[in-house]
């Protein structure tokens, strides 16, 4: 009886964790795409995790060479979903990502998440001031055009449905300058620009809206290329009056974002940092500055 | 034991039944205070609304002289909630209302409304350029100080929970001139900044975030004093690629940033107005110019 | 014939001259208001100096109980202006001064510049978390109200001229939260936002405008009073990628904003900083977080 | 006699309106590169004419292909300056042009303008959201990556005075959504975030400062090719409390820009609209919306 009790306590317990922490089914009939999810480091993976369990359905998708690295079958399996390679600066790939993802839905999608940064001048040392140019036509038609194109296809073949919502990862390097950031930061503000942009379009036509989430400093494998990375991640938590946000929590952010509470938010950047935007110091980050 | 296991088991479909409720728990066990619902045009009655069907339980306030005009015990009844009379600029006031809602609610809270605006000014048809200076600090005191205050004593009182959430309700006359919202763009100018500056302070301590929503020009009782309110409200329809949000739409966004999805979010002024705020201007207002 | 040719000669001369005089005249003819000259290390102080040296005419006013302490005779004589005390939150001295200054200019005013800022509760060392109300409301008044009067007074009585420029200085602490400025980032952002509501109906109805000038943290008695002023303005040069501007360079900034030059610019914040607000971090802040 | 009285007459008239407007000599002694004069309704002609008569020198620069259709040469005869023609998307013409001005001018410069920009998409009528790749491409070149790469090339050649000024002309599309400016949009985005960039490691490593200027709806060659431009530049004019700005308003505010009057202004987007970028919607367009 005593171990019955045990086990009856612990399935309570279980489930009423559960309840609280997930299984909103906020989501619950809503179909997506995933860009990005590399590896459980990736914030595209957790925005994956998440959807799954407040009930949607979804493809994922990265760019073939990215896809050979990671462990997106793992995930693929673990929510269930089907993965779809694209490279996603390429036209012809993203209308085959669209045409499959809505064959295996169902139907038109309802949120997409574009997850996907590169800068060929940051991995390569590269200085702000010494660019190679064509570098960084790189960085910025993947870190930003990519979004233009994955919205182009998609408002083309009418792929969304009506008050869908499109979401784009970027950092606050957009507005103010950080210097190891390099041409990465001129990739956001662009890709911010086609959000409003396209945001514009789209909204009136079809009630579509698109908005990029400004994400604390997250250790990721992506980010764990630039110099000095955690140093700065140290400044960013003690510049932050709630400290760094984690992956986790940018993901339920997303879900929030992908959900019909916030559906009249369109062309907007929203800050998910823990105050980080708003604030000029902090007195954690002044007591390092000396008597 | 077949007892036992038949508990067990309604335990586990109660809570699974619940999960699948057709509101989505987001704020179950979540405690609250919601100022400003004066009548079924309010969108603090909207938020009151949706929050109970989202599980929270919370007191509704008011200052007792818009009680008067207000229906706020049908609201009260129909939430199962109680009203305590308190007027936001008294400070005496708000530590009663804290006090009794902790008593009632059995704890501290987590969530916190403000929908409070006022301007003399507006209401005698003062000229911005022409103010009556007494009145503008009444403008400033009701519509922007008051949140301080509840602050102020919320803190002095420790009354809000880690990870509490409030939400003041402003406009984008903050940033951007409307010439007939007068005073009041100052007001919420202050709000805002209150809302940065006690959210810093806030959210070092105890972890509480503190936000302003950005809402539509929305018809309320408040609204209605202004001068072409409704020329207005279609003005700012035909400049939103969305249209202008509903007061409904408006108390969703409320519960989002209420739910544990946007723990991260703090200090900021967020704009759900179906896109106007970045907007320049769209082909609907462009056609009422020239040929 | 020949006597009135060498008479044009020196006409000619005479004009060619001036134009070519150290200080640049960018000011002559121009009359002016400037508040807040205390001594010389303010502000106020540097943009008299200036504006004598570009060839403006104007009168000094501070407060009654601010001109017991200052040396604002000393700059009237080395300007050639008249000291008018004034009060800035009472009408009726700003309409005395309004009133004296058109006398003693012979004239309406082109430009204005309001250096006032004052708060009890820093002064005092209550917290941000535990203000007196009645010293919120005199930071308020006598910090950003005063705009507002100075302005509708002005206005009242047709007192600037057509393309006049009124000029305010801010901090950027109204747009993030530096923790011990305190109610001051409030007042701040009052004050801003009273530029940009006064400056579209005074841009409207006589072609004046507004803005502010949002300054580096200088060394002044006003800033002196603040608590760890010395680190903060060590901090404040490292964060910016030209050091902090000094109080000459704000005075010319703003004898740029009081010129022909800038006749179009209104409602706006202008950032003088040398690049802090669009500075995310330096390297030279980062040197300050370990390895 | 009376004949020669009215010559002499007009000739004191003449000069006393040259000290009014002109002539300070607020650039004597500085060097300079002006891009894109195109012909006299070129903001960069305004600039150049302005430019010489504050005593400044300089040369002018176009793309080859521009100064075909374009008068440039009466513009170099008036202001005394040589032609350099350059792509400013080709590093190595660039590099030419900095090192011949330098030559011409006798040392490093102190200030650049930069008025460049173009849209393939536009000029042939592509929908934002029909876009051409390869085109948009081009506008981000020629528009936006220009700025980087005279700022790499003269920052790699130290050819740059300290306290040298660059200033960049965008449009406030760069914010919020004109639907007929397109990619353009996307490409002042882009050029802003240049700006604040290269200003940062400019500044820092030699005190140059980079600024862009938000620039009324202007009628130009360049602005002439949208649709329903003129339509536009009413609304602009209805929405701006001063009106829109001009071509020789814009030069002015260049003009204090490249002066030491504004020495700590760096990375900042500066309006001079009117009033328009903080106006949310004036008397004059209200009026367009019916009872």
């Amino acid at each position: 009886m005593k171990e019955n009790l045990l086990i009856y306590i612990s399935i309570f317990l279980y489930l009423n964790k559960r309840t609280k922490y997930m299984s909103h089914n906020l989501l619950k009939g809503k179909k997506g795409i995933i860009f990005g999810a590399l590896n459980d480091m990736s914030i595209a993976w957790k925005v994956a995790e998440r959807a799954h369990e407040e009930g949607a359905t979804f493809t994922l998708t990265n760019a073939p060479i990215a896809m050979r690295m990671g462990a997106i079958n793992d995930l693929a399996e673990k929510t269930n979903s089907k993965v779809i390679p694209a490279d996603a600066t390429n036209v012809e790939e993203l209308k085959n990502l669209f045409s499959e993802s809505q064959e295996i839905l169902g139907g038109k999608v309802d949120f997409v998440l574009h997850s996907i940064g590169m800068s060929p001048n940051v991995r390569k040392k590269k200085k702000y001031t010494g660019l190679n140019y064509e570098w960084y036509k790189q960085t910025l038609d993947v870190s930003a055009m990519s979004l233009h194109k994955v919205l182009q296809v998609a408002s083309e073949m009418d792929a969304i449905n009506e008050w869908g919502s499109v979401v784009a990862l970027t950092y606050i390097a957009a507005q103010r300058i950080f210097p190891d950031y390099n041409d990465m930061a001129d990739a956001k503000s662009l890709l911010e620009s086609i959000t409003r942009s396209f945001g514009y379009h789209y909204g009136t036509s079809k009630k579509v809206r698109v908005n990029t989430i400004s994400q604390s400093p997250t250790v990721t494998t992506a980010g764990s290329g630039v110099t000095g990375f955690d140093k700065f991640i140290d400044f960013s938590e003690n510049m932050s009056p709630l400290g760094n946000a984690s992956s986790l929590d940018c993901a339920n952010y997303c879900i929030s974002m992908f959900s019909d509470l916030t559906k009249y938010v369109t062309m907007q950047n929203l800050f998910h940092d823990g105050g980080f935007s708003s604030t000029g110091v902090t007195n954690a980050v002044m007591d390092r500055f000396g008597e």
